[in-house]
């Protein structure tokens, strides 16, 4: 029986029944929009089920389900990461909260070798946040998704009282799949290795920054927030003996670099004159006693590659729109052991460590 | 080569890079600890990798790998689910935030059909917190995993300055899988179907909102917090006909018998006489204008089941631990169509509503 030929009084009970969910009036979120109710049940299917349009996520039920023969089809191995976003403000210049959330995750599945695949979406928000900014995250969020080839298939929304939060965070989790045969691994990286970089480095630590207006800084930087899962198909492609990968995030370059070094037990030897670091980027830290290396990045990836495929590896990073600046930063050498170092820009040399301390709380 | 024979010089490298990964000495949280350096990488060493102690967890990666085909062996689908955990207090009799963050998205997977095999565990913890508390609460988070079965695999940790987040949020997503052939679907739901629960409805609200200490009430109603992946299995094995199953959470038994008759546009016909509320927990909500109906559980489940398999499902409810005291509150009828209607002890019928607005902010 077609839907077309459903007798009339069932086709006015849906109806009935579907009036039930109805559009979210309020101008901002209340304590009842946590509280598991009507207001809640509203807020979700207006904002977040209509935002995120997907087949999996419209059903009422608390959990998305996926045929494991699918995911069979796309490689060997589940990954599954999750990262919580806590950024301030929630909207910069080239970026916001939502994209980061999305494009975050997706890296970090990425740069393990999967191909990244179903998100979930958890939002804490505080009480009287405004729902248009609401909608301009969740908009933004499936945005990024819809560019990263991902759907947000589950979620959750928890409301707080004011002041025990600030205005908004999102906790996306992951899963993609791993294609067989691919093994990234830190541990894998040889003496003669080459280390490369997608693109400019600091983008997305100077932009948050400055966007907190303490520093009335006339600048114009941007986030550099963007999916990498296109870029390292192309690359994996190309170099399928590529060694490992890791999107340069909090802690930035240096922390990226010190965690490959500790788990190869090799030296990192980069070098400062092959930094990309754009001149504002430079300046700011200059201002503030940063060090560019470890400023966050969210669209940036550190790569090892065999020396024999680094120049397969560069070319095919520069045919992809998120490694036109892609640069050879250094090579592996095998002394001193599990250790980064730097040759300076005044001939020198100086060794790189893990970050101590804290250099910008919620920058990502 | 055994490790044995490793020659000296690369055994003392290894103690070396070994020495580098240190203990947290610190008493409160900082906001060093989220900043991506050393000392998150130790706060994540001694708290999280060694609170969850599991081979997935332990490498410095930012994802878990499982096979597919380990994965396929449990069953045809592959459940995925997230919530966040902002309850207030972190502690409360019966239970914690730890213990609720495992068991809640362990039950929103087995709730589903599915065995919950992996979780996340994101957190976001505001500068200046103990660090004795964030280790007690992984512990318990830990022990609530080993008892339903479930392994902490990836996770992720942000400092928010003090001020900006209340003590500690915790967000778990959850991977499972679902035997094949099972459906559990509240719109298969049939006139004449039962309606049952596993047991005491409410404690889990009371006893938070009694910790809350605003009331100055003496009680020693605990929170009903617990795993439901054991008794759903033993339930499915006596009555694989079941029709649907959820955990009544926040918005109670009378959110779920709603979600369920707007899913299969029947009435759910409950019996007052018949629910199973302690009376603490009546004479807690008579003194505070709550309806129990509504209060939050976080270890009971609303099963609706044909008729015909109602008894061995009771039967084999009762039989396991977190269902000693399951009972049969109702039956599915024809009409009002997608309503909750309640027989009354006063001999009376009243609808069961969806929750309109908050009854109680940060219950889970």
């Amino acid at each position: 029986m077609s839907a077309d030929a459903k007798p009339l009084s069932q086709a006015t009970r849906s109806e009935g029944i579907r009036r039930r969910r109805g559009r979210l009036r309020d101008t901002r979120i209340t304590l009842s929009h946590g509280g598991g109710g009507k207001a809640m049940r509203d807020l979700i299917d207006d904002v977040f089920v209509a935002g995120f349009d997907n087949a999996l996520l419209a059903s009422l039920d608390d959990q998305a389900r996926i045929s494991l023969a699918e995911l069979a089809a796309c490689g060997d191995r589940l990954a599954f990461t999750t990262d919580s976003y806590v950024v301030d403000p929630l909207f910069f210049p080239g970026s916001d909260i939502g994209a980061l959330a999305v494009n975050g995750t997706v890296n970090d599945l990425a740069v393990g070798g999967a191909r990244p695949l179903f998100l979930s979406c958890s939002v804490i928000l505080e009480e009287g946040l405004e729902v248009a900014t609401l909608r301009r995250v969740v908009r933004s969020m499936q945005a990024a998704a819809a560019a990263a080839g991902v759907a947000v298939v589950t979620g959750d929304t928890k409301v707080v009282p004011r002041g025990s939060a600030d205005k908004l965070f999102i906790n996306t989790a992951g899963i993609g799949v791993i294609r067989a045969g691919l093994e990234l691994d830190p541990s894998a990286v040889r003496v003669g290795d080459v280390i490369l970089v997608n693109g400019l480095l600091g983008d997305h630590g100077a932009a948050v920054l400055n966007a907190r207006g303490d520093l009335a800084l006339e600048s114009d930087i941007a986030s550099d927030c963007q999916a990498l899962n296109g870029l390292i198909d192309t690359l994996i492609e190309a170099c399928p003996a590529v060694r490992c990968l890791r999107d340069a995030t909090r802690g930035g370059v240096a922390t990226v670099l010190n965690e490959f070094a500790l788990a190869c037990e090799l030296c990192l030897h980069i070098d400062e004159h092959a930094l990309p670091i754009r001149e504002e980027v430079k300046g700011l830290c200059e201002i503030l006693g940063l060090d560019p290396l470890y400023l966050a990045n969210e669209g940036k990836l550190v790569a090892v590659v065999p020396a024999d495929g680094a120049e397969a590896a560069l070319a095919a990073m520069r045919s992809h729109p998120a490694g036109r600046e892609a640069v050879r930063i250094g090579t592996v050498c095998a002394t001193p052991p599990a250790t980064v170092v730097m040759a300076t820009l005044f001939g020198g040399e100086r060794i790189v460590d893990m970050l101590v301390g804290e250099q910008l709380p919620r920058i990502c």
